[in-house]
């Protein structure tokens, strides 16, 4: 269904509108990886996330008069921040449907644009049925954070761009880890590469007590999560990898990784010290794989994209304090 | 002495070494600062501020025979780290003339690339005597930070870029604020764009107190500073403006910009919060004097130069804990 002619598609409406992310590196970050570490930073995305890629790649996509009616989105903040940013400059109407627990710099991400916010609870009400009847009530068109083409489509121009970049900086053979939800990036990135650098492996990347995709590629069917609630990487807390995804995911990716919140904390920290770029938890985990998980990764390189940085001051002050007790007397974190 | 062809030999020199650093605009950004903000980030450079630039420049330009015996140079350490760094690319040993109270960040930072540090104390020391001992006695070449030719094309290859960014992103007519101590950078950047963008107006920016270039400007000689110690901006503190950079500031700068530590601290603070860049006190001033002083600036846009990210953990929680005073109910720092 969807290919990579939908992504390079999108990266057509794109160019101009989202931009071109830089892959960082840092000698630190490969010292303690023991192997280069390339960084995709995607924090430094417009709206602070790879997000926007896949909001300005649906809403350029859709005809003119079902755009002008306006759109409805469900996310915990990094989609909705992309859609409202998008929608904005289409000038025309969003309303974003929001888990109460979002964090409050992603609330106020999305309020900047003007979009209209309704919110839900994670753990009683289904974000898909409210949306669902939104967009009946009000004649919106619903733009699903990752089961939706378009979307994946804009998600893997991510990977055009790394396959780019790669081949720039002379980097043969990579793993490719992704901070994985839903599975949109996951799997756009994975065609991408699928076609531009085959030799490069994606491996999805979630946090402890939510790897559904992990679990999902060793069982070979759509596991669900038993709760949605209680992660600090809110921004890749989904129930079960998408149905457009999981068959992509299953047919290209390497097995999924699995990291601790610890480890998303300190990997902030690591690219707040090392990379100068602010991540939030839920964009840290491919980071945090490659620092942490070293033994199961066999790239001679690893290329980690690091998804967001839309973190609350709170939750950065907390990886600072991390950052400070394994400050050594020389200053330098995490060695 | 040193003009435009002298910055783009460098940038030959430079092409694979250094990191053409992106142009970064947030929307909240722009919307504090009152009109279009683009930040060059220098943080991302490597070792984390752009002395990478003007230390792989000289280096490079050396005869290979004097190269080899090493060199000295004294820093508060960005420049310490860029010389380090191109130093152990090049195979060649390198000794750093440090002060006492440099960040540790710094420290460690020079240490990761093996050079020999000797500490001094800023107020009771000159550390230009100290290296011309040093230098005598072991055959190295000092490198100075800024009153270097080469060092100067070095960092100019930073406005070539921005001209080059300008261009690509419409950006007609601006004041390009730039971080500075010595002067090196502000000069090759006005140099870099006096040819390439002569629209463009290039402003020192400097910290409350150590003021000398702003001053310098408005009496027409080269002001020194009462103290060296003391500010949080380590990064842009000299005792006043070189002999080789101030005639270039004079011929082609407008008036100097001043800042205090708390503006830097909070740009530092917003820098994160919206860009998800990390700056250094120091390399936050130009960003600072965006958003904090408008009414002294007349360019439709500006571009804001964020010259280094190497911050101690220390002194990045306390300006985010200045962030969270800052926040509001919805959690948007600073507005």
């Amino acid at each position: 269904m969807i290919d990579v002619s939908h992504i390079e598609a999108a990266a057509h409406r794109l160019a101009g509108a989202a931009r071109r992310t830089p892959l960082l590196r840092a000698d630190a970050i490969d010292a303690l990886a023991g192997r280069p570490v390339f960084v995709k930073a995607e924090c430094l995305q417009h709206t602070g996330s790879f997000k926007f890629r896949g909001a300005w790649s649906a809403l350029s996509a859709m005809p003119r008069e079902l755009r002008a009616k306006g759109v409805i989105a469900y996310s915990s903040g990094n989609h909705a921040q992309g859609i409202a940013r998008a929608a904005h400059l289409f000038g025309i109407p969003a309303t974003i449907v929001m888990p109460r627990d979002a964090p409050a710099a992603k609330v106020a991400g999305t309020r900047r644009y003007n979009a209209e916010i309704v919110f839900y609870d994670r753990d009683t009400e289904s974000r898909e049925a409210l949306g669902l009847a939104l967009m009946e009530e009000q004649g919106l068109t619903l733009v699903r954070p990752y089961d939706e083409p378009m979307v994946i489509a804009g998600q893997g121009t991510t990977g055009l761009e790394i396959a780019a970049q790669a081949r720039a900086n002379g980097i043969e053979q990579a793993e490719v880890l992704v901070c994985c939800g839903g599975g949109g990036l996951t799997a756009g990135t994975a065609l991408a590469l699928a076609a531009h650098a085959p030799q490069m492996i994606v491996r999805p990347v979630e946090p402890e007590g939510f790897d559904d995709v992990a679990r999902s590629l060793i069982s070979g069917r759509r596991e669900t999560n038993p709760t949605m609630s209680g992660s600090i990487c809110d921004a890749v807390v989904t129930d079960s990898p998408g149905e457009i995804t999981f068959p992509i995911l299953q047919r290209l990716c390497g097995p999924g990784l699995v990291v601790t919140d610890d480890e998303a904390l300190h990997a902030m920290a690591l690219a707040l010290r090392h990379l100068k770029i602010v991540l939030e938890p839920g964009g840290a985990i491919a980071l945090a794989a490659a620092l942490f998980r070293p033994e199961l990764i066999a790239g001679d390189s690893i290329i980690a994209v690091a998804s967001g940085g839309n973190a609350d001051p709170e939750i950065l002050a907390k990886s600072l304090r991390l950052a400070q007790d394994l400050v050594g007397s020389d200053g330098n974190i995490g060695k």
